[in-house]
Formats: C-alpha cells, structure tokens, sequence
C-alpha cells in the first residue's frame, strides 16, 4: 500500500501556521477542530463538489471567496459533522464560526474559509467550536508536528493521514514549496467543480494571483481527485482548498511548468492515498482504459468498471473474472465493438479481441491481482482516447463499515 | 419476504409440455438443462439486454425469431455457462444445440429458442447439452411437477424457484391462463430493449399474433424488469420471452385491458420475488419517487439510490441514516431544489425539504425498516413525474458470494 509520508519541516511551505484541537464534536474525543491561519491573507483557489445537495460550509466558502477575491486568512475545519442537510440554521451556525474564528486570528470574516465532514442532518454544535478558538490558537505553529496534528484531525473513518509534498528550485536558485492534506474513505467519487465528503488542502509559498490559482487547481483536479472513486457515492462536502501565501517570494502563472507538474504530482499522489486507505479496501486498481473514441468515452468506461459491485467483489476474492469486466464495459453506455476489447491484468493478457486470450493463465492472473496494487489496462480498440483510474475493490469490512447501526 | 408460489396444473397453460435434466454443465450436478416443448409453434415475442457484450444464444435467438416470424417450438435453457465472450465457435456451439433440439422435439431450427446462464468467457460444452437431449424429450410433461423442475433446473445463484400465475374469465365463460418462471439473483439491473444473467419465459394459452405480444411484452417489462436492481450491474445474457400457444382459443389484442393487467402482475411479481431473492439480500425497498419533473427523472432518482453502496450498506444495518439518501438523489444528475425534497420511510416523515423532519423518531424509523420489505418515499417537491422502483440492500453476504473463489 501507499504510506503516509512524514513532511519535515523544511518542505513546509513559510507563511502558514497549523493546530489542531478537541472541540467535542466526534464522540471519540479525538481531535476533530483543525485550524490553518495564513501570516497575511493568502491568494486562494477552491473546487466544490457537484453534487446538488451541498453543505452549509460550501455555501458560506464559496460566498466569503466571492467577497474577498479569492483571499484567505483562516481555514477551520470541523470533523464528526458535515453541517449538511442543516437548513438556514446550518448556515448561520457556520457564519457565526467564522465570524469568531476571524476575531480571534485576524482577518476579515470573509477572509475565513469553512468545512466540514461527518454525519449528514444533524445540527453543528457551533458553540463546541467557537469555544475551542481560545485554545487552538495558543496552539499554532509551524512544525511538521503542528501539520501531522491538523491531518489527523480532519479524519472520520481513514485509518491514516493523508499528506504529500513536492519542491522545486528555480533558475536562479529560489525554492517553490507544496505541501498537500486530505482525508476521506468513503463516500468517495469526488467531481469537482470550480465554484467538492473528501476534503482537500494545498498550501504553497508560491506568488500566484487568485485567478492563475483557480486555473492551476483546475487542471490538477481533473486528473487526479476526479479521477478516484471508492464507492462511486459523489459526497455533499467535498472541497479542495489551494492557499498561495506568497512567502516564499516566486512568482508563477498558469503556466508554470515546473509548479504544474509539483502541483499534479501533490494532488495524485494525495489522490492515490484516498483510494488506498478507502473503506475496507484490501487492493487498490490501477486502471489504463485505450483505444476509446476519445478520453470522455474512456472515462466512462473506467467508471462502469469502478462501480461495478461484481467486478469490485471479484477483486476483493482476487478473482480473475474477467468476464465481469467485459460486461461492465459493455453496459457503460460508450459504444464499442465486443470483438476488438482486449483485456490485460499487468502484463498478462487476458482478454483478446472480446474471447479469451489464448495465453490466458488463470494462475498467473490470481497471483498479480493477489498483489495489494495491480493495474487493469483495457483496449477498446476503437480510436485514441484514454484515461487513468484508480479505484479499489469491494470486502465485507466496507459493508461491516458502513452497515453498523446501533441503537 | 415473498413466497415462491406452487402453481397448480389446473393453471398451467395448455399447449406446453416441461422438463429438465441434469447434462453435467454446473459442477455439482445438478439439473442445468431445462426444455420447454409446444405441442404446435407458439406465437412469440422477446426482449434482450441492452448491453453492447451479448451472449451467443441472444445472437442466434433474435436470428430464429426473425426467420421464423416470431414463432417458437422449442425452448433450450442451460444453466451453469452464459455462452458469452465466447466469440464465433460459441455461436455455433448454441446453433448446433438448436439444430439437435429441432431434430429431436420436431419444427424447424428457427423455430428454437436458446439462453445461457452462468460464468462468462468459458466455452460451453455443447456435446453434453445435445446428449441430455433424448432424456429430456422422454421426461416431457404437463404437469405442475414437470414445470417445477424446470424452474429449478435454470437457477444458479437463486435459492429458490420464481414462479407466477394469472387468470382470467372472459365475458362468454373462457379461460386465459398465463404462467411465467424466471431466475436470477445477481448482475441484476436489467435493462431490457426490444431487439436481457436473467432470464424470465411467461407462457399463456391466448390466441395472440407475434406483433401484439411484442407489444404486450414491451410496456409489462419497461413497468416490471425493467424497474429492478439487486446491483446495477446488467448481464450480457438477460432475456424475457413470452410465448403464446393459443391452445386456450381465445383471441387477445395488444390494447386488452384483462390480459394487459394479468400479465403486468405476472411481470412485477417475478421482478420482485428476482430481488427478494439477490445474492444476500436481507431487506427488499420499495421506492415510491414522485414530484419529479418527469418520469424519466424520478428513475433516474430512483436508481441513484438503489445503487449507491453507502444507502444499499445502511439499509442492511437498518440504519435509518437518510443523509445518504439526500446525498444521492444530489449526484444523481436531475435538477433538485434540495430545500423541496422530502423523505419518508413508510408513514414516517423522515426529512422535510431538505433539513430532519421536525417528527423524526430515530428508533420508530429503524424499527420500520428492521422488516424484511419496507417502502422509501420521496418527493421532490418539483413536478408530477413518479416511478415505482425496486431494488434490497448490500450484506457481507453479497460480498462473500461474489468475492469467494478458489485456487
């Protein structure tokens, strides 16, 4: 499986403190208050989920980034709550939260940016919030201590943080710093739009304008947290925040090689660690979908497949069933011609032109996919369209997961 | 959970002689090979998968109902191998079965009707099928016996016969019987075109041209087969044929209201006893959605929420968490105010636009939904578009059935 790297304090980008505490929400008592506050108002860029049904806190964000030009001062993040599914009191709630955070760190209210994940339709206790302020904010710093305790607070049901940096140098010997968190295990088929139960942060030292910022995370997004799914459930709260303090004192534009393919790598590789820690998951796909009419087409393929509970099951048994897939892509909507889908687990060839390979050894296939990461590649023949996937398979501890109920 | 009825022979159709034996295709043994026999060629319409994989028997089936007119003699069944993915030798495999049928049962081999059901990219044994044949033709009968053991004989992941009757007495004192047997318990989601791994025969004695069965056939499946879901996941074998023998004499048009209704009940009760029977399923949901903008829209609702694994998991742990339910209808693609949708299980308002219903009671709720078949309702609070829809929860049995596989 994909670790959880530890980000030393020297790839932190400057400008930015972190803390995280226990305001009460998750009934654990574990930390669920994560606070990031910029030294001086970053540049910011969001994407929000698609989904219809939205949280209070996207609602708010999206207002405050709106106001402010895409500046932000403080990010408080609760865990245990999604405020969703809450009404105008939802809203409020949270507006009443930034308000207070804004008074305590500085800033404007609008300078505040606000989510929240866990449990949809019950009413946020903004009063545990607020009066954990105090304390988290005799609490900031900026070690990589500081960082690990705002990953960890911002988890439900992950078993581990989420982090990823990037860095590079530039011509003239200057340091351009990324450093990425995030959570989400379930519920996890983020698409995002530009104004995403998947929370997402980046944070940069970088001299980006707020629009080039938008432009940046966009592309980014679009090939890596749009393109995972666990269970194929699009969340209400899922956000991807990226702050540019500016700290660091180099400036980049939308196109900036180097910071583009840092950035990507960053938002993949944060990406990749959803999917690893995902519900359950024992095994984590790859999936390389070619020969599509075009990448649109491709994509919808990778989807049919990666919400297929009989594909997703036959993996979790390591079983290599590869007629499961075929009749996913078949029920895909994309159209294709059976007889020339090809079918490979790694390098084994499994499918050729629509029958089985002649070189197919059920032996060799069960030992790759037994592997914890396996990659499926498809060719439909068709054109030149493609696309990477990656999703993971279905067990009964997702199901034990998300079916316990006490009363 | 609903019952597999007997059905007596005073309600089989006349025309129609059953059977089944055991030709050695499922390893354990038991019947896989089930031949339904009309007495003169009956008059027939069918409906297929729409998905773009199709098995070998729907290629030659649409082919002999076309050359033949729409008329049927013999219908072949085996269980055990779905004769899919298995290129040009499967489709002759399945030709030279129907060829042996018709030289056995009598007709032309257009007059022969193949399915398959079972694994998929392993070729069928043909031969084994062709040497039951003259067992089969020696074991033909019209009693309630000889239909049950064909009912049996075609099952694969079901655990219990699927088995519907309806009848009629026209104005002049006449008897219209119809009969119809189906299987399938997983890969279900079937999407059902004119031109679907479940596999359902209705028979009926009525007097019908081919052109008004079809028509018959197509508005019972659109309300029916077409309106389940076990996993969203549909076969390359799925298939529905309606067979007319016309043995009862009396004539019926498309446009008959008593055999419309009869054979709709048939339909919907067979769908239903295919989802009370899915691979694992502990609870049966029927979901009622209304004040859509259209039909068309309250199903695509409809089924968000039958294939969303975090819905499907809090069904099976009876929790009554209808977050996961909002969620859904949100990605679900049609254009939602989330402030107008309400939510009810059964007679309890669980959600009123949008926020928790102001009478929710966590524990009437789950104690509603701890029985085996309860029913969601959910208005959108947007038009007068409605669908009924049915579809169960997601159990670690499901997962344990589908992920078992042995080396």
């Amino acid at each position: 499986m994909i670790s959880s790297p530890h980000i030393p304090d020297f790839l932190l980008p400057s400008g930015f403190q972190f803390t995280a505490v226990s305001a009460g929400i998750k009934p654990s008592g574990k930390p669920d208050f994560a606070i990031v506050v910029a030294d001086e108002a970053a540049s910011a860029a969001a994407m929000f989920t698609s989904n219809r049904v939205t949280a209070a806190p996207l609602t708010v964000g999206r207002e405050h980034l709106r106001s402010s030009g895409g500046r932000v001062k403080v990010v408080v993040v609760n865990a245990g709550n999604a405020n969703c599914a809450t009404g105008e009191a939802g809203v409020a709630v949270c507006r009443e939260v930034c308000a207070r955070a804004s008074a305590t760190f500085g800033g404007e209210t609008m300078e505040v940016f606000p989510s929240s994940t866990g449990i949809i339709g019950v009413p946020l206790p903004g009063d545990k919030l607020i009066a954990a302020l105090p304390l988290a904010k005799s609490d900031l710093g900026r070690t990589s201590g500081h960082f690990d305790r705002f990953a960890h607070a911002i988890l439900t049901t992950d078993t581990r943080r989420k982090v990823s940096a990037r860095h590079f140098t530039t011509a003239d010997g200057q340091q351009v710093k990324i450093v990425g968190v995030c959570k989400g295990a379930g519920m996890i088929h983020p698409q995002l739009v530009p104004h995403a139960t998947m929370l997402a942060y980046i944070f940069t030292d970088a001299v980006i304008a707020p629009e080039a910022l938008q432009a940046l995370l966009g592309e980014a997004v679009e090939s890596s947290f749009n393109r995972i799914s666990i269970d194929g459930d699009t969340s209400t709260n899922d956000t991807v925040l990226l702050l540019a303090s500016g700290a660091g004192g180099v400036t980049v534009d939308a196109t900036h090689a180097e910071f583009r393919e840092a950035l990507y790598a960053v938002a993949t590789d944060l990406a990749k660690q959803i999917v690893a820690d995902g519900e359950g998951v024992t095994h984590v796909i790859e999936l390389q979908i070619e020969g599509a009419t075009s990448d649109a087409e491709a994509l919808k393929v990778a989807k049919a497949i990666a919400h297929s509970p009989l594909v997703k099951t036959a993996w979790a048994g390591t079983d290599p069933n590869w007629g499961r897939i075929l009749a996913a892509i078949g029920y895909s909507g994309v159209h294709i011609d059976p007889d020339r889908v090809s079918i490979w687990f790694g390098e084994h060839e499994i499918c050729r032109n629509g029958g089985r390979s002649a070189s197919f050894d059920e032996a060799a296939a069960h030992t790759y996919i037994s592997q914890p990461e396996f990659r499926v590649r498809i060719d439909l023949g068709a054109g030149h369209g493609s696309c990477r996937f990656w999703t993971c398979d279905l067990t009964a501890e997702y199901v034990r997961i998300n079916a316990s109920y006490s009363t």
